[in-house]
């Protein structure tokens, strides 16, 4: 907090005392989204690439000068970020690209990237003192405050849509969150929550208006940079459901850039589902966001009415990148091809950005020579059902050797 | 490979070369499981506990010494081992334990501790030259088998009984293995793995006869150990199916305690699942296995004909330790009871030792003021159906507050 100047509105630039549960700019309302401002001198002062690489913490409390926290905080004791990153010759070749780089953010906590957001939460929850977090989310934003929450004794409330997977809603209770799900659409369940926050005072986990949140998700963009060694690939992709998590890349970004720790800085791919894509439509047509339909089983991006669509225009637009869309059935082609090029299983949203890449390569807005990081967002275990879908059914068989010998022929298994 | 003496028979301690694709006694068969026998005092020449701090890889390839591989073979690129380990105080109390350490071995790349001996696997059907690893599983050992493989561009082949949990077969098609579906028990699995391997001469991971997927196993217990700073809580529990896991740990504390890493060993708890303990059994009465029922839903450890009881039993009695059954009840209940106080969503199998804990302590074999430390083997969400069992289901509301001020004073939200 010590390197905190103030929160300034995106819309109109006034500015405020960063209170843990400051939200929204006091005279531009809903569309006064807030951004926190760091001291860039005083963190240069203190802090620089060496001293992190010393940092034998591997979590993304290692990043701490650029996180809007009380160093003294208590934080949820569960290990967030440190995800590996992984170079993959045979998928770029299917992609068409000469280098592609992974990043298996499934790998957090409860299961996905959102844990770099929610524990900020969870901190922030403690400093303005409050015992209940809440939160609508499709899931994975929900699972991970529940999670986190559950880590440090607090109590969350979760509104999620009708149609959650079952898999992120049992996640759900068994951290013991008081779950509600609303019979509607994302929209009904995010107005929901927002009125029982405003009516019972909890503290408001919603990404896209509470301003330390994308704070949180930046978190993978800079352990993304440490791990190139402070030289990121020529793109960094990443899908876009309510916009939070890419403005958490360009957040990410143009900190790194103002403490030199970059010299430059990549190009930024968003994907969205073409089911659902308010965002991309947005920003090729240069207006105002309509909202949509929410019609993807890529359900963590299928956000039809997504409120952190302005700073999501803005970081792609600030880092010269580009938005594409994607079909389900590209979704569930590239969860199987990066299962089985990589052995890592992600969810749909999560590979929903390898088809974008299939997608910019073809149209020439990555080149095959350009170098490629993509952040794997959440895991494929959270949704089994589109799993079956895209991986099909096992063969079933009696305990007999002359039904396995035609699998192995059919297989081509007595060629390899 | 260096460090290998040779791999010694446990029946009657004949010794053979480490030939990758050794798996049993030329003498005793199926009775003679092989052990790999290092040379302590070479590995203790040339490395010891600073060096292993000072390695910047998190993995459990920062053990290479003890792993029984030629250091040049290529290894599966995916990040294996280092796993969280977190103290919980609330947990504690509910258990009747002063202090408990929860080691997430769930974080693994394809979900379970399952990924140390795979990864073991395919580095070995490599040095043999192979390019099919088989393997029959109840599941995550045929994930990881998978996982790797797929990272490795090997081809799996994997066999699993006909209850395998659909999440677990769907990871599995993802990965890009051939699945056989044995429309029988794990047997019966076991069985047809066993001839079809023999028959095309494909790369055999079933973990009790393979004797080098032990040694992946022991790094569990070796990344333990050197993060509670070689100085091992008084008791650490694991649950026990195949026996392997607890013969690993067995295994594991005897290199430490031969190289000196550690003063004292700790005593080692085995946990069975009462509709399937027939290791417990054996362990109680000091008779040769039964073959028994496979009735659990902790279906990662419900083995009737367990291939490794004897290394099983073995690791107890050489570590002062104890064996406990508990019931698929008390199995649901931990499910619950860890995630609502810790944020760890573990698989029934990876719970049940928290059962064990309880267990253990009424009974008095664990005493109130010992320190305690548990591996959680396998991520919850692997087996959702299961943790559904334990959950319950959340409120369904209509986007109505009226609707929603009843849940709030239904569950004392108001209160807190």
């Amino acid at each position: 907090m010590q390197y905190i100047k103030d929160l300034a509105c995106i819309n109109c630039g006034k500015t405020f005392f960063p209170d843990p549960d400051k939200y929204l700019c006091s005279d531009c309302g809903e569309k006064g989204l807030l951004e926190v401002e760091y001291n860039y001198g005083l963190i240069s002062r203190d802090w620089n690439p060496r001293i992190i690489s010393e940092n034998p913490d591997p979590s993304h409390w290692r990043y701490l000068p650029l996180l809007p926290v009380n160093p003294d905080s208590p934080r949820p004791p569960l290990r967030v970020g440190g995800t590996p990153l992984y170079r993959n010759v045979s998928l770029g070749e299917e992609l068409g690209l000469e280098e592609i780089w992974i990043k298996d953010d499934g790998l957090n906590p409860t299961g996905s990237l959102k844990d770099r957001a929610s524990s900020l939460a969870v901190v922030k929850a403690g400093e303005a003192g409050m015992k209940i977090v809440a939160c609508s989310s499709t899931g994975n934003a929900a699972s991970s405050l529940a999670g986190n929450a559950a880590a440090s004794g607090m109590q969350a409330v979760i509104f999620v849509p009708r149609r959650a997977p079952g898999g992120k809603v049992a996640q759900l209770m068994i951290f013991g969150a008081v779950v509600i799900s609303v019979q509607g659409s994302y929209s009904d369940a995010y107005d929901l929550s927002a009125s029982s926050i405003d009516r019972w005072a909890w503290y408001n986990r919603n990404a896209a208006i509470n301003p330390y949140l994308v704070e949180g998700k930046k978190t993978a963009v800079l352990e993304l940079a440490e791990q190139f060694n402070w030289d990121l690939p020529d793109w960094v992709v990443l899908t876009v459901g309510d916009g939070c998590t890419i403005a958490g890349a360009g957040k990410a970004l143009r900190d790194l850039q103002e403490l030199e720790f970059i010299k430059k800085k990549p190009r930024l791919l968003g994907v969205q589902a073409s089911g659902c894509s308010p965002i991309t439509r947005a920003w090729k047509e240069g207006k105002p966001l309509e909202v949509c339909e929410e019609n993807s089983l890529a359900d963590s991006i299928a956000v039809g009415n997504p409120r952190n669509w302005q700073k999501a225009i803005r970081a792609v637009r600030d880092n010269s990148g580009a938005m594409v869309n994607v079909s389900d059935e590209e979704i569930l082609e590239m969860m199987g091809l990066l299962g089985r090029k990589s052995g890592v299983f992600g969810e749909p949203a999560g590979v929903a950005g390898l088809a974008g890449i299939r997608r910019a390569v073809r149209e020439g807005i990555i080149g095959k020579k350009e170098k490629v990081g993509i952040i794997i967002t959440g895991n494929g275990l959270k949704d089994i059902d589109s799993a079956r879908k895209a991986a099909g059914e096992p063969y079933r068989l009696a305990p007999d050797l002359g039904r396995m010998e035609e699998v192995v022929l059919k297989e081509g298994l007595d060629e390899l």
